[in-house]
């Protein structure tokens, strides 16, 4: 078999057996394929797109190139939950307890990755005391005790995926929906996933820009789940504005135990109730997703959540007194309030932007070796429809960083994020369909 | 700039800048730009294509990129000739002498290369005592004198296209046109040639296998010859059976030697005396084809034409009485005589088997190191058209390697090399078009 053969069955339209995508993705793993075959194969890739079997064998392939969890001596249907990025995104903080408290196992392997903010697990380290490293036998031990543990992940995970994307970056060929698709389920595969639910972004703060798009990635990646027998079931959520009021790390977790509460906005508490449906209908809790919003809101409700996410924070060493008490998690230095410059209705808020900020206020890491300033971020005051008067407080800035420069930089940010119209907005949507594999359904 | 951006231009269909390709040129030909991205750049062109004004700043950037010979000391206008590769090719040999004898400059760089037979070079290095290396002054000021220099190519002609096409050729990029046409023409900008003369050759033993293709890639040749101002002329010629009936190199030169005297095949002679009267017109000594193909008739019968490549060989240090007898030019140990092993009308015969039956006798180089066996290759015996006998000899096999087993293969590959029909086949087309920058004129 040679490499040059490959690119070119691609590059002529052709897929490319299992064979022949393992023979490619293990010497490109090994180093025995170089970069420059790879990245002619990705753009061959770009143009020509791949089958539902090549996508998912390329994605196995991937999967197999590091350490894979078995998480077989966990009992129950271990439902995963992966959402493609955005900002002020507070959603596994919330949902792990609350699936965990209506009996879903969640083994939760997470990382802390670049970005605005940092990953679930720097999130969580905002907890004093808070342990993210576990064995994998602690990790299994704790889900088959308390229903519920997360745990840093590997450094060896999908290795093939983190170089292949390594590459794509720096040669035009990220923008591939079935190398994305691949990219995303084969992490979520060598975490020992049974089922995924899959929290798909679109708008103008996600990656895919347009529902069109965001759908077509979805139905890849139900079908993925489809080839491999892992369960797949996508939900497309608004990314037009953030999600949520919070945009931080310690900042999340005190909005994620409000919203544990029921007392968080009604964005984030709809999105994380129909996603937790549908992780209880995979895992085999409920048989259709109305009854089982009814019992998560049931679960917050009678605060069976917010109970699971204490007893959580303690299995892993946090004190759950934090959770009692939110206003000893680690608090800036700093409160800077952003005011609105002319009165009329929040029409838009460019997710990006608030992002952008809120990682210049130290919330976020832009290299690998960044260290984040865990107290750092926003809170939006004002949302999508919101009417305000010149002078009100759209967003509070919350740093330990006080030179007037940098603050007067993230003001720019945030008023640019800003659209204040005279007319009344439409209601904004938040979620636009669910990926099956039965197909398509419309929300709106 | 970032290469990655160019790259994404390229990809959705954009039109790179000169800025851009010279970017992107100089910083591969330099290693600050990774093969990776080039390679991802080419296989985006291969798909998006490129513009005549793309194509053409691509050529001179890589004609930029190593040493550009001067010819502006050489009276008239310089015109190159270039074939698109093919087997039994012995037109520059022909051609060279035939229009320097009517007064066109001829002034031309040759490569030894790889493939079924030598280069140019090897092919006159089979005249006992002919000198290939000549320093830029003696080149130019024998061309002043004599008309006529063939030197070795300097070992940094367009040293950016070299690398290119070592990549193309693993990343399945080669066959774009723009690509193809980009390189040929760089080397001949890059060897200083005012007006070019192109012979593509379409078939089945030539890089383009179509006639549509061939035309394409004639195209593009001819555009960008006008976008930088040097004139550009392709003939469309035939390479379903070998041209002439020589494959080797002393082989070729006593086939030459035969056409300069009026004595040689019909199909080698028209093909050169159609080139050469192109070259007479760009090169201002003639103002039609009709008229200048007259005069290279003229030229051949009244013996200029073998005279001027006398004076030329011995200008280069071999004795003009290996012309006169060129029986005593290396001549091979082994004569093996192939035999038809069925009568019948000869249909077709494959040029890559009989090339390659050529190099297995010795006539070329697998590898730059590999020697060559100046006496070496075959005399095609028969060719389309032609009615045989069983036991008549199709072809004679010339060579110094006597092994039964390796005379078996060739002689096996000549007898799948030819089909032979009952049905006398249609007269074999030898030229099928002209581009010029006027438009496509069909021949047939």
């Amino acid at each position: 078999m040679r490499t040059v053969d490959l690119i070119q069955k691609k590059r002529d339209g052709g897929e490319l057996s299992r064979e022949e995508l393992a023979f490619l993705i293990q010497g490109y793993s090994s180093g025995r394929i170089p970069d420059y075959q790879l990245s002619a194969w990705a753009m061959a890739v770009y143009f020509q797109g791949m089958t539902a079997r090549e996508t998912a064998d390329l994605t196995l392939e991937m999967a197999a190139s590091g350490d894979q969890v078995d998480l077989r001596s966990i009992q129950g249907v271990k439902v995963d939950k992966h959402s493609t990025g955005g900002v002020g995104d507070t959603t596994t903080l919330v949902l792990a307890p609350l699936v965990a408290a209506a009996g879903v196992p969640v083994a939760k392997m997470s990382g802390r990755g670049l970005g605005h903010t940092g990953g679930t697990i720097d999130k969580l380290e905002s907890i004093p005391g808070f342990k993210v490293e576990l064995t994998e036998e602690q990790f299994v031990e704790q889900v088959n005790r308390h229903g519920l543990a997360v745990m840093s992940q590997s450094g060896n995970v999908t290795p093939a995926d983190k170089k292949l994307y390594g590459l794509r970056d720096v040669t035009a060929t990220v923008n591939s929906i079935p190398l994305i698709a691949s990219s995303i389920m084969s992490k979520k595969i060598a975490s020992g996933a049974d089922a995924i639910v899959l929290d798909v972004k679109t708008g103008s703060g996600a990656f895919m820009k347009t529902l069109d798009d965001s759908i077509r990635l979805a139905e890849a990646m139900v079908a993925i789940g489809e080839e491999v027998g892992r369960e797949t079931v996508a939900v497309i959520s608004s990314m037009d504005q953030p999600l949520g009021v919070a945009v931080g790390n310690a900042l999340e977790v005190k909005l994620a135990i409000e919203t544990l509460k029921g007392e968080g906005p009604a964005d984030l508490e709809e999105l994380c109730v129909t996603l937790g449906a549908h992780m209880l209908v995979l895992g085999g809790r409920a048989l259709e997703i109305g009854e089982a919003k009814d019992m998560l809101y049931e679960i917050i409700r009678k605060g069976y959540a917010l109970k699971k996410f204490k007893e959580f924070v303690a299995a892993q060493g946090g004190s759950p007194s934090f959770i009692d008490q939110p206003s000893q998690l680690p608090t800036a230095k700093h409160v800077f309030p952003v005011e609105a410059r002319t009165a009329g209705y929040v029409a838009a808020i460019e997710a990006e932007r608030i992002g952008l900020g809120a990682m210049m206020l130290g919330a976020g890491r832009e290299t690998k070796e960044a260290s984040i300033d865990l107290a750092a971020g926003m809170l939006l005051k004002r949302k999508i429809g919101d009417l305000v008067e010149a002078g009100d407080v759209l967003v509070e800035l919350h740093t330990n960083r006080g030179e007037a420069s940098l603050v007067e930089a993230v003001r720019q940010q945030v008023l640019a994020a800003y659209t204040i119209t005279e007319a009344k907005p439409a209601e904004p949507t938040l979620m636009y369909a669910v990926v099956t594999k039965a197909g398509v359904e419309r929300l709106v």
